[in-house]
């Protein structure tokens, strides 16, 4: 199974990524790039993007780079720190890297930056292999 | 300004959380809980709740937690260790407790629990405190 | 193995536990409890006790609690918050317990306390669960 | 002052990093890099090195990093990602990253090596900036 043949198994299933619109520009072995624009419904009550939407674009691109061995693979604990505020209508790239991948379990470093290059979040990704296929 | 107040706030403009539903039963000095139902845009694409959700409905219970002394404050660093799957149609509870309060930062935690009292997940935030008021 | 048998198995070969003085109050299944006494080697630049001790006091509580139920248990990934120094001299208290007890990886919670019962930090660890006996 | 001069001020009063004899190669500003060997009083239960000697030379390649710029800085919260073991008489070496500076905290990658470029641990640190200076 190819990374992209995983990323689309994932994504026709996957309610949340959809709703959040997410662009993906490429997916390989331990690594995906995608991008997506803060809509209104996306901010906290500060008027910047909610935490919870930069965690989860984050958690859908280590979900796209661990999954492209084609091993199911969860994310099991998480760390985010939050470097800079985003606003509505700002287009963002995240991008995820693997950090080390050993046989139970891997690890994954996501970043997250806005139109001008600069970095709004680092996520910090252990995920649990399953063993299983993805499927 | 009560803790109640400060929630109201944040609340009116917080797109995310609305569009979570999210059904806050309390909130007071240092602490909020609440309560979700997850749906099938909440989704993932292995039919159990995103991450990003668990992270989204913890992070709005901190957000409540930590702006109930009135001072305007935001997640800094935040770790999420996912314990138990949660399924479509569950109804969950998330609590936030204040484990520690510094005149810049404070620290959260923050537990997910399904019907039976299952803990889902557990949410550790530190918050920087930025000195003005909530409004 | 009870948890004692499984604590002495682990001290008897843990040099930086002995080099630190741990002195363990308590082991019971997912449990544990010691104490140490802050001396100058264990400061750092600022003349307060070195993150480095905090932590590694906290991963000892964390080893003792987890090998608790005979299983050899490892850290996999570990995220202490520190919120209040320590000082030369001090007595500390720290406490691990279990948060979460899966098959193949485990959740504890560790917190350390001076004399007054004030938090220093908060620890939490995740540890993968070998499968392999403690021996 | 330089990052140098920084550094200086710290090791001298640094009881903890002059027992792990850290031997450090460079620091620059948001930088350092230091190399350590380890010895069997660092060693855990398991005979491998102890989870918080690993914490412990990230933890000062982080306070040299940090601390580079003048500005009096301590970390606030730190997470570590263990990946592979060591073992006694391995020299490590250990690399501290900048990644964010911000006007009151300030966020660190510190990556942990052994003598064939394998990666054991990945450290991320929040550090919370005094305002004053180092001295």
């Amino acid at each position: 199974m190819s990374p992209e043949q995983a990323k689309d198994i994932l994504m026709k299933k996957d309610g949340f990524s959809q709703w959040m619109d997410l662009d993906i520009e490429k997916v390989d072995h331990g690594y995906s790039k995608l991008h997506y624009t803060i809509r209104p419904e996306m901010l906290n009550g500060f008027g910047t993007v909610h935490g919870g939407v930069l965690f989860s674009a984050s958690d859908s691109a280590l979900a796209f780079a661990c999954n492209s061995h084609g091993i199911l693979s969860v994310a099991m604990e998480v760390s985010i720190s939050y470097t800079r505020p985003a606003f509505e209508g700002q287009r963002l790239t995240v991008e995820a890297q693997e950090i080390n991948l050993g046989k139970t379990t891997a690890l994954y470093d996501i970043k997250t930056y806005n139109e001008e290059g600069k970095l709004i979040c680092v996520f910090k990704g252990t995920v649990y292999r399953t063993g299983k296929p993805v499927e």
